[in-house]
């Protein structure tokens, strides 16, 4: 009936991704999109916001900003041991530029697709550049795995390795010098995260407590501990880095890892008696995992440096703390 | 562990209502909201974004700004007729300010629980305020009304009037003179839309389309007739007004009625052997019901007062339509 508008023909990119979910009954177009579920299963629900100028700037490439978007908010289901589903999209831009939209969709299905999850709806509008996307996974019935069941006496894990994404941010404002080299494999990491999707399915049933490291070490493995009502003991000299964290100082390190955030990995908890049959299972699974630290009674968070106990106010801390904005709701 | 910054205090706002749903196994607090479905249960799944001095401005209070967020979303949900569920919230706002965070969720809280529908999650971000919502709804197996099943001979309703909120945002660009009384009255309807919720599920097993009218009539039961692949004919003499309304001269209000939008009230299509059961058993529904129009299977919109064809192509039509910014992905 109306001529499309320059809107409506962007809308237009968001629904060209192919049609690969069965439970995906009704998708773009109407005024719901409408998903059905098999019996006995639950859904988690995610919603992670990125703003231009706050979460991502001009050094971040638009495949990148469309990768991160639909990775952050998978990395949320699988804190939550859940099987990506659904998108939905909100993205607010100021101007249309086909080209942006071009190379952020790439990126976004990109990812959505290894996942094999299907972008449902959403919404197109105009103004400054917000993207903020959905994302629903599947949960087998009662095997969520929340912040709230860590246990005295627990190991605490991380996957992969923290605090290139915060070397990479510091590289950027110019706060840390490097190589191109250095530089690239930094930003690697800071613009195209591993959401750990598998890891999370995979240690639903021995972890008893787990989150994403989304906001630094301290702040995240901070959530489980208040969720759980516990302490832990961190071991620095453990934490896991990436070989071209291995050339900073060992302090500058420790900081990006432990206050830095942005890194997308899993931090759980496993009880004494699931440890060597979940290390074993998971030992070719591609995914490094190092035991960083262990719950106990004492609320708080203690650090140790090969048993000498080191303070937790780092100089790296309220720098870091001061630039957060983004909890949960 | 951490202090609590701005914005994490800003969230405790989000989740102050009460745990009103059974089917929220986990609401707040975690990496994912979890939630539950019953057997042959389908969700219906709509996102809505707004955006300050695009969908509103320094006119519109907070707490009409939460009402209104929310309404858009359950109207989306009533055109396919969901039963309201679950709602997640993202909100980037450029600063704190408590008294506008209250008032706005005050607004969006009411109109919530009066359709029994949670907030489940979200995230805050800083930067320019741009609200998104995503509403779930539940549908009973098989029974989703979507835009696509109108059938030549099927009459057009639209429900309550039309034209309101449009007359009200013309007398705040100074467009349209009228009395304090006249603007407040049309005020309540751009900032307290009613989303037609109970109808929507009423209507569900006699109409073969619906869709709600929030681009204008012109537009959304374009939706309908492209993707019925049908045509229509409208009664322009039979549009229902308001009684503030019927003030104006008869071309400005047909043209906020066929072109303005943000009426949020249903057009949907009835076959003529459901009609007299439908208009009897939604009499004393509370909302009012008209027939506006006819589908037949001549592609296009005809438009029709008393008998006399008029041009579709108001002056009203492409004035409206190049400010039209949020297509449904």
């Amino acid at each position: 009936m109306s001529q499309l508008t320059e809107f409506e023909l962007i809308a237009q990119y968001f629904s060209r991704q192919k049609h690969i979910r069965s439970d995906v009954l009704l998708g773009q177009g109407d005024d719901c999109a409408v998903v059905t579920t098999t019996p006995a299963t639950q859904i988690a629900v995610t919603t992670d916001t990125m703003v231009a100028g706050v979460h991502f700037d001009a050094h971040m490439p638009a495949r990148a900003i469309g990768h991160k978007l639909v990775a952050v908010n998978l990395s949320d289901l699988a804190a939550m041991g859940a099987e990506p589903a659904w998108l939905s999209l909100a993205i607010t831009m100021p101007e249309v530029d086909t080209k942006w939209i071009e190379d952020f969709t790439a990126g976004m299905y990109e990812l959505a697709e290894y996942y094999h999850c299907q972008l449902i709806g959403g919404d197109t509008t105009r103004g400054p550049l917000t993207l903020t996307l959905t994302a629903q996974g599947l949960l087998p019935e009662g095997q969520k795995l929340t912040r709230a069941g860590a246990k005295p006496g627990d190991w605490i894990f991380v996957s992969g390795c923290l605090g290139d994404a915060a070397a990479a941010l510091a590289v950027q404002q110019g706060l840390l010098e490097a190589t191109d080299f250095v530089r690239h494999q930094l930003e690697e990491r800071l613009f195209y995260p591993t959401p750990r999707v598998a890891l999370g399915q995979a240690i639903r049933h021995a972890a008893t407590s787990c989150v994403d490291v989304s906001d630094g070490l301290v702040a995240d493995l901070g959530h489980i501990l208040q969720r759980s009502n516990v302490g832990a003991r961190l071991f620095l000299h453990q934490l896991p880095y990436s070989k071209v964290m291995l050339g900073l100082d060992e302090e500058q390190r420790r900081d990006f890892a432990l206050f830095g955030g942005d890194d997308y990995e899993l931090c759980f908890t496993v009880p004494e008696e699931e440890r060597g049959a979940l290390e074993t299972s998971l030992a070719h699974s591609g995914v490094s995992l190092t035991c960083i630290g262990q719950i106990d009674k004492q609320p708080g968070l203690r650090m140790f440096d090969h048993q000498q106990e080191v303070s937790a106010q780092g100089r790296g801390y309220q720098h870091f703390a001061a630039a957060k904005d983004s909890p949960k709701g």
